[in-house]
C-alpha cells in the first residue's frame, strides 16, 4: 500500500539519536571484533577487512564530534535511522561499497544495540563501584576521627540509646558495601555477549561468536539468539541495584537533613558544599541532601518505568525497548553523581562533637544499662530489671533528675512495691554510680555494637575489606581496558 | 502529658498482627537460638533455659491455631501489641517470670523482627526456586518433543525468520535460569543474622551471635547493629528479583495469548487450565496467562511501595518497616503462585505443529538466507546481497508468488539494473532451487541460533543445568533444615 | 483437544473469590435493577421478575454470612466461578430455571462487574471525602486555639520566618479541601453506569439502560459498549487521587514525626496514639505518623499496579483486569484508615506553645522583616536593604547577639562601607527597636500570610466552606441512599 | 565555620539550568506583573518601574538565545544560580541597583519558580488538550468511513461478538473526551497564583496578590503562604492525569500492533509511518506504536517519580522540589508527541475491511444472538436459551460446519435431550436462516452498542462535542493570551 516520506516530527518521535551519542564508541568497538572475526573465519577478505577497519578507525577519531553533532535529534546522521546505520553507512563511504559493504554480514541491529548497551552499563557500573569505595573510604577516614564522639543513637527518630558517631558511619558503609556486592552480581549478568545472534534466530553464516565475546571483554555469552536480542531483564536489574543504592544513600541524606537543622545541630556542611542564606547567616540549606534524596525516587521511578516497558512484552526485538536507553543513562547518571556528591558531603562535614556529646549525656539514655547490670550483677530476670530500670527513669522524669543523680531515698521511693524483684535499692545506687555514656560505650562488646572496641575493629575492618575491593575493582576495569588495546593492536595489524 | 487508653482502631492501625501469622514458627526459632545462647554463655541459668525452651516447644505446637487466631486483627493477641510480645508473655506465664522473664535478656524487637523475615525470605526463595526449576524443566521436556517443530520468529510481532518452537522454549529457560542466579544472589544476603543487634546499638552482656546465627542457619553476621536493624535492602532486592522473574514470566504469557488467538492458532490451552465459553466452543479464554501477566505488574507495584517506604528514611527501627512485612508476604505469594500456573501451563500446553509450519513456510522467511548464501558462495558484500534478496523479495511479492518459486525470467526483471553487484540470475537461480525453512534451520549452525544442532545441543545442556541447580537448591535447603533439627535437638537437652 | 478439570490450585489462583466478598451488596443491587428493568420492558414477565427479586431479596438478607464464606477462597461459591455467577446460580435454585433463568438476558459479567465496581468506588469515596472533612475540620477547631502560637515556618527544614501554628494547620487544610475536590471529580467519572453494556458489544433486546442507571442512582451511562466493559481509567484516576491525599497526608505525618523528637519537642502525642517506651518514659514513638507515611508509599505502589495493568493491554475484558479489584479495596483501606488516623492524631495533639514561641524568638528571624521595613521607610531599594540587613545579622551572628539587640556602635560597623546605600544607623536603630516576633505578624498583611490579621480571616474562611462541603456530600450520599430506597420500593411491588 | 568556593561538579549538580531554560518566559511575565503590583501599590516609584520593565523587556527579547545558552548546564547563568536570579541581576545592570534593586521586594524565589512552573503546565494542558481534538476529530472522521466496517469484537483477545469498526474508533474517542476532562480539572486545579506568598509566611510589604494573578491570566490564588510555596500536589495531579491518557492510548496502540501482523492483517501503517523492512516487503514494523506503548510507562515511570519525591516531604520549599521540573517537562513531551504520533498514525491507516469481514463472518459468532432471539421469540429464559445455543454451536463446531449451515437433521440432534426447554428444532431452524453478522448488527439497538444506528448516532454526537470541547478549549487558549496583551499594554504605559 501507499506511502510517501516520513513526516519529520514522525522520524524525530522515533529516533534515539539523542541517546545513541553515547554508545557511538561502543559501536565502533563491537564493530571492530565483528569484522576481525569475520576476517579470521574467512567471511570477509583481508583487504575488505583492512579498509572497514581503517574506516573504524576514522569514525573512532570522530566519535566526539559526531556525538555532540547528533544529540540534537535534528541533525545528527542525516539519512542514517540511528548509529549503528551511521556507522555502516560511513564505512561504506570511506571503504567503498565491495569492501564496506561486508561489515553487517552476520549481525543485525538487534543483536548490535544489545552489545552496546552491555559495553556501556559495564563501564558505568565500573565507575559507580569506584566512587561508591570513594566514598565509603572518606567515611571511614572520618570515621576514625571520631571512634569515640558520643551521640544519641535513635529508632523512630527518638533518642534511644547511647552510641558513638562511628558507628553510624560504620552502618552506612556496610550498606554501601553491600551495593557493591550487588552491583558486582549485576555485572556478572550484564557482561555477556549477545553479538552474533542475529536479528532473532542466528545466522548460517559461520561465525564464532566466542571469538568476538573475547576481544571485547565479555565473560561469555548471552546464548540463545532470540533471548539474546529480546531480553533486557539485566537493565531492570540494573535499574535496581542503583536504586537499592539510591534508597541507602537517600538515608544518609536524611539524617544529615535532619542533623543540620538548628535545632539538632549536631554537623553542618561546610559553605564549598552548602546554600548559605545571605540574610540568615545562621541558615544553611543543606540542598546537596535534599537534591540526593529527590535523585533516589527519580532512580526508583526509571525502574517503574523499565519493568513498565519490558513487562508483558512480546518475544522478539520491539521499539519499545529503544525507550530503555535514555532511563538506562539517567540511571547511571543519577549513581554516579549522586556518589560524587556524598564523597563532597563528607569531605566538608563539620561534626559538633560537643554538642552531640551534650545532647547524649544529657538524655539520659542507660535504662537498657540499668537492665543489663541487674541481669549481670544481681542475676534479675531480664524483664524484671527492665520494670526496675523503668521505675527509675519514671521517677527521674518526675523530680526532673538525671537518674544516675537519683538519691538513695528517692531510689527506694521509685522501686517501693517491687520488693518481689529481690532488686536492692543499695545495689542499684551501685549499679547507677558506676554508669554513664562512656561506660556504657566501655562495656557494649557485643559483636557490631556501637561500643568502643567493636569501632576500632569494624574500622580497621572495613578499611582492608574497601583497599580488597578496590583491588578487584581495578582488575575489573583493566580486564576491559587489556581486551580493547589488544582489539587494537589485532586491528592494527590486519 | 495525659493519657487514656488506645482507641482499638488506632490499635488496629497500627496492628501488624495479620501479617505476622506468617512469621510464628520463625520467632520460635529465633527465641530457641537466643536461649540456648544465653545459656550457653551463662547468662540464663540451666533450669530457667529449660522452662523457657519446654514453653516455646508449646508455643511451636500451637502455632498453626495461633496464626489463624491473629490472622484476623480484631482478635489474636490479647494485650500484645505483636508476635514477639505475644510469644514472650506467652513464655513468662507458662515458665513463670522467674525464669520466663530472662528469655529477652539482650536482644529486642527490632533484632527479632529482621531476624523473623530473613528467615522466612529465604524459604520463600527456596519454595520459589524449587518451582522455577520444576517449571524450566517442563519447558525442556516440551522443547524435546518440538525441536523441529517449524515456527516463525518474530521481531515488532511481525514474521522475521523461521526458527523452531524449542528456540522459543530454551530463550525463555534461559532467562528464567537467570532469574534463579539472581535469587540465589539475594539468598546470600539475606541470610545473614541481624539477632543480637539489641534495639539499635547492641548490648553489654556477653552474648554470642555467630553462635546463634550458626544454630538458625545463617551464613555469617549483618554485624552493625544499627545496620542490622535498620536495613530493608535485602527486602527492595527480593522483590527486584522476583519482579523481573515476573517480568521474564509475563512475556511468556504474553507471546501464549497472541499465539492463542484464532488468527495465530499456534497454541491452545487444555480444558483443564483454560476458561471455555459455554456458548462459544471455539473460544477458550486464557485467563490464566492473564492473571499471571497482571501478576507482574502487581508485583512492580510492591517493588515501588519498598522503594518508597525506605528511601529517605531516617536511620534506626521506625514502623514505616512494618508496612513491608504484607508487602512482601505478597511478593512472595505471587512469585510462587505464578510458577505453579507456568508450570500448569506447561503441562497442559497443545502446539499446533501443522499450523505453525504452514504460517513458517507460506510466509516466505528466506530473505536473510538468500542474502547468506550470496555472501558464502558468490562473495558478494552483504549489504549489496541484502539489496539483491531484497529486490527478489519486493517482485516476488508484487507477482503475489513465493520467492522460491520465482522463473528464471522473473529472476533477471527483479534483478534489472543490478549489474553492478555482480550477481548472476542463474546463481540466484541455483540458491532458490536449495532454500527452504527446513534448508535454512540445518544451515543455521551459529551458536545459540535457532538451527537443529543447536537446539538438540543447548536441550541437552540446559537439561543438565537445571539438574545441577536442583542438587544445590536441594543442598541449601537441607542445610537449613539440618541446623533447625540440631536446634532441636539442642534445646531438648539442656 | 482433551480437557479434564482443573486442578484447584489453577481455580485457587484464578479466584476471585476474596475480591468479591466486598461486592455482593453491590451485585444485588444491580441485579435488582436489571430484573425491574426487563420487566418493565416486556423482557420478562411479571411473575418470573417477582420471583427472581424475592429471591434476591433472600440473598440480600444472607449476604453478610456468604461475604465471610467466600472471604476464605477455597470455600464460598461451591461451582459458581465468581460471585456474579453466584447469585445467578442461587437465583435459579430458588426461582426455578424457568424464572431464575431469565435474570442474565441483556447482561454479562463484563458490564455486571464493571457496576458493581463503580458502585462500590463511588461509596468508598463518599466515605472518604466524609472522613476528610472530620481531619479538615478537627485541624480548623486546634487552629483557632493556636492562632497566636508563635512557632518557627521553615525551608529546607532550616528556620526562615516566624510565623503561627494555625498558618501551618491551614497550610495542610487547603491541601486536603483540594483533594477533596479532586476525589468529587473522581467521583463525577465514576459514577456513570455501564449496567447493559453486554460482553463487549451490547444486546438485541429492547433495554433500556438509562432506566437501571437511574435506578442505581448513577448520574449517566458509560455509553460506548466496548468502553464501558474495557475502561478502568477511573481506577486508576481513583488511586491517583488517594495517592496524592496520601502524599499530603504523609507531608503532615513528616512534619509531626520530626516536631516529636526530643530535640525539637514542639508537640507530644497523646499515650493513647503514641507508643511509650516503658523503659524510656522520655520517649513516645509516633508509629501512628510513621505508619501513615508508609501507607502513602504503599499507596503509590497500588496506583503503579494499576497502570502497569492496564497499560497495553488490548480492548475488550481481559482477566487482568481482575486483579484490579483487591487492589482497589486496599487504596479504599488506605485513604480511609489513614485519615482516621490523623483525626485522632489531631484530637490528641499537645502542643507545647512556649517552646515553640521561646525557639522562634531566639532565632532571630527578622532579616526579612528589617529589610522591609527599609523598604517601606527609607524607601532603599529591597535588594540593597536586604544586604543591609544581612550584614546585620552576621555582625550580631559574630558578636553572639540577638539583631535586636546591636548597640549603635555595632550598627555602624555592620554597615561600614555600605554608605552608598543611604542606610542611616539611627534609622536601622530605630527599626530594630520595634521589631519582635509578634510585631512581625502583625506587620504581615499579606493575602494568605501567616500574620494574625490573615489566620482570623482564614480559619473562618475554611470552617464555612467545610460546613459547605459537608452538606454537598451528605446530598451525594442521600442521592445514592434514595434511589437504593425507591428501588427496594419498586422491587416489593412488581 | 569554615567554607571555600563550591566546586563545580557540585555547582553542576545542583543546578536546575537546564530545566529553568523552558520557563524563562513565565519568570518575564510574572516579573513585570510584580512589578506593575508593586508600582500600583506605591512600593515602586513610577521611574524605576519604567527602568525595571524596560529592562524586562529586553530579556523578553533574548529569551531564546538566553534559553539556548543556558540549556547546556557548565555556561549560562554566570553567577546566577538558576533563572531567577539571573532575570533579577540582568535587570539590576541593565536598570541600576537604585532602580533594578527594589524588583525583589514582597516576594522569593519560592513563590516564584511555582508560579512560572503554574504557568508553564496550563499552557502545556492547553496544548495537550488541543492536540488530543486533533486525535479525537480525526477518529471520528475515519469512523464514518468505517461505520459499516465488519469485524469481530474481542474480549481476552478471543473473537467475542461481531461489530463494527466504527465502534472500536468511539471507544476510544470516549476514552480520550474522559481524558479531556480530567485534564481541565487539573487545569482549574493550576491555574491558581502563588505569587507574593513570599518564602513560606509571607510580607509586610502592602502587596496585592488578586491584581498580579489577574495580570497572569489566573483564576485565583492558593492563598496560604506556606501552602502556595510548599505544594506540588498539581505536579502529581497533572502527571497523573497524562498518565492516564497515556495508558488509554497505549491500549489503541496495543491494539494496532496485534491488528498489523500477517496473522490478524487487519490493518496496514502507511509507508510514512512504518519502518519497512528492506528485505522483506510484507513486514512493516510499527515501531511508532511501539515507541508509543513505551512511553506510556515512561509517563507512569514519571508519576512514581514525582510521588516518590513529594511523599513525606516536610513542609515549606525544599530543594528536593526542583528535581520536579525536568520530570514534568518530560511528562509533558510524551503527552504531546505521542498525541501526534496517534494522530500521524489515523491520517495513515490503512484498513482491510474486506479482510475483517471475511473473519467475522468466518467466526460464527451468533450463538449470543441465537440466544436472544430464543428469548424474544420463544420465551425461552436466557439461561435456557444459552445452553441451546451452545449446543448448536458445540454440534456445529464438531460437523465442522457453521452454525447457520446446520440442517434440521443436525439441529435436532444437537438439542436432543433439550425437550425440556420447549425449545423447538423448526423455530430454531428459522432463525437461523434469518441470523448473520448484518443482521445481527441491524438488530443491536441497546444504548452504545456496535449496531448500525448507533453508530451514526454517537459519530454525529461526538463529533458535536469535540467541536464544543474545541470552542472551550480556545476559550482557555485566548484567555491567558489576552491577560499577556492586557499585562504588556499596562507594562508599556507605566
Amino acid at each position: 500500500m501507499g506511502g510517501g516520506k516520513p513526516d519529520s516530527r514522525v522520524l524525530d518521535y522515533l529516533s534515539s539519536a539523542g541517546a545513541d551519542s553515547k554508545i557511538i564508541q561502543y559501536d565502533v568497538l563491537g564493530s571492530q571484533a565483528h569484522v576481525l572475526m569475520l576476517y579470521k573465519k574467512g567471511i570477509i577478505p583481508r583487504d575488505d577487512a583492512r579498509r572497514i577497519l581503517d574506516a573504524l578507525a576514522d569514525v573512532w577519531r570522530k566519535r566526539s564530534s559526531i556525538a555532540s553533532a547528533t544529540r540534537s535529534k535534528s541533525t545528527g546522521y542525516g539519512n542514517a535511522e540511528d548509529i549503528h546505520e551511521f556507522v555502516e553507512l560511513f564505512v561504506i563511504e570511506r571503504a567503498g561499497i565491495e569492501s564496506g559493504g561486508r561489515i553487517h554480514a552476520a549481525r543485525s541491529r538487534n543483536d548490535q544495540v544489545a552489545t552496546d548497551i552491555r559495553m556501556k552499563i559495564r563501564d558505568d557500573i565500573n565507575e559507580i563501584c569506584g566512587r561508591l569505595l570513594d566514598v565509603a573510604e572518606s567515611m571511614i577516614m572520618l570515621g576514625y576521627g571520631h571512634c569515640k564522639t558520643i551521640m544519641p543513637l535513635y529508632t523512630h527518630m527518638q533518642q534511644a540509646q547511647v552510641g558513638l558517631f562511628s558507628h553510624w558511619l560504620l552502618a552506612h558503609v556496610d550498606a554501601l558495601l553491600r551495593d557493591y556486592d550487588r552491583l558486582c552480581d549485576v555485572f556478572g549478568r550484564v557482561n555477556m555477549s549477545p553479538l552474533g545472534a542475529g536479528p532473532v534466530g542466528g545466522t548460517s553464516l559461520p561465525i564464532d561468536r566466542q571469538y568476538t565475546a573475547k576481544l571485547l571483554g565479555f565473560d561469555g555469552l548471552v546464548e540463545n539468539s532470540l533471548d539474546a536480542t529480546s531480553t533486557r531483564d539485566f537493565a531492570a536489574e540494573y535499574a535496581s541495584a542503583v536504586s537499592i543504592m539510591m534508597s541507602n544513600i537517600s538515608r544518609i541524606a536524611e539524617d544529615l537533613v535532619v542533623w543540620s537543622t538548628s535545632e539538632f545541630s549536631f554537623v553542618e556542611l561546610e559553605d564549598c558544599i552548602a546554600s548559605p542564606s545571605s540574610a540568615m547567616p545562621q541558615k544553611k540549606n543543606p540542598d546537596i541532601l535534599e537534591v540526593t534524596r529527590a535523585k533516589s525516587f527519580e532512580s526508583a521511578g526509571c525502574l517503574a518505568s523499565i519493568l513498565g516497558i519490558v513487562g508483558g512484552l512480546a518475544s522478539g526485538y520491539g521499539r519499545d525497548l529503544q525507550q530503555l536507553k535514555p532511563i538506562l543513562w539517567q540511571v547511571s547518571d543519577i549513581g554516579s553523581s549522586a556518589l560524587f556528591a556524598m564523597y563532597s558531603v563528607f569531605g566538608g562535614l563539620y561534626v559538633d562533637k560537643a554538642r552531640m556529646r551534650r545532647v547524649a549525656q544529657s538524655s539520659d539514655l542507660i535504662s537498657l544499662d540499668v537492665a543489663e547490670k541487674l541481669v549481670i550483677a544481681s542475676n534479675v530476670p531480664f524483664r524484671t530489671a527492665h520494670a526496675v530500670a523503668a521505675s527509675l527513669a519514671r521517677h527521674a522524669h518526675d523530680v526532673k533528675k538525671p537518674v544516675r543523680k537519683l538519691a538513695m531515698s528517692e531510689i527506694k521511693k521509685a522501686i517501693k512495691g517491687m520488693d518481689a524483684t529481690g532488686v536492692d535499692a543499695q545495689d542499684l545506687c551501685d549499679i547507677l554510680s558506676t554508669l554513664g555514656a562512656v561506660s556504657s560505650l566501655r562495656n557494649r562488646l557485643s559483636r557490631g555494637s556501637s561500643g568502643y572496641a567493636e569501632q576500632t575493629r569494624m574500622l580497621a575492618d572495613r578499611k582492608k575489606r574497601i583497599a580488597d575491593l578496590r583491588g578487584d575493582n581495578d582488575i575489573r576495569v583493566k580486564r576491559i581496558l587489556g581486551a580493547f588495546d589488544s582489539l587494537q593492536k589485532q586491528a592494527r595489524h590486519v
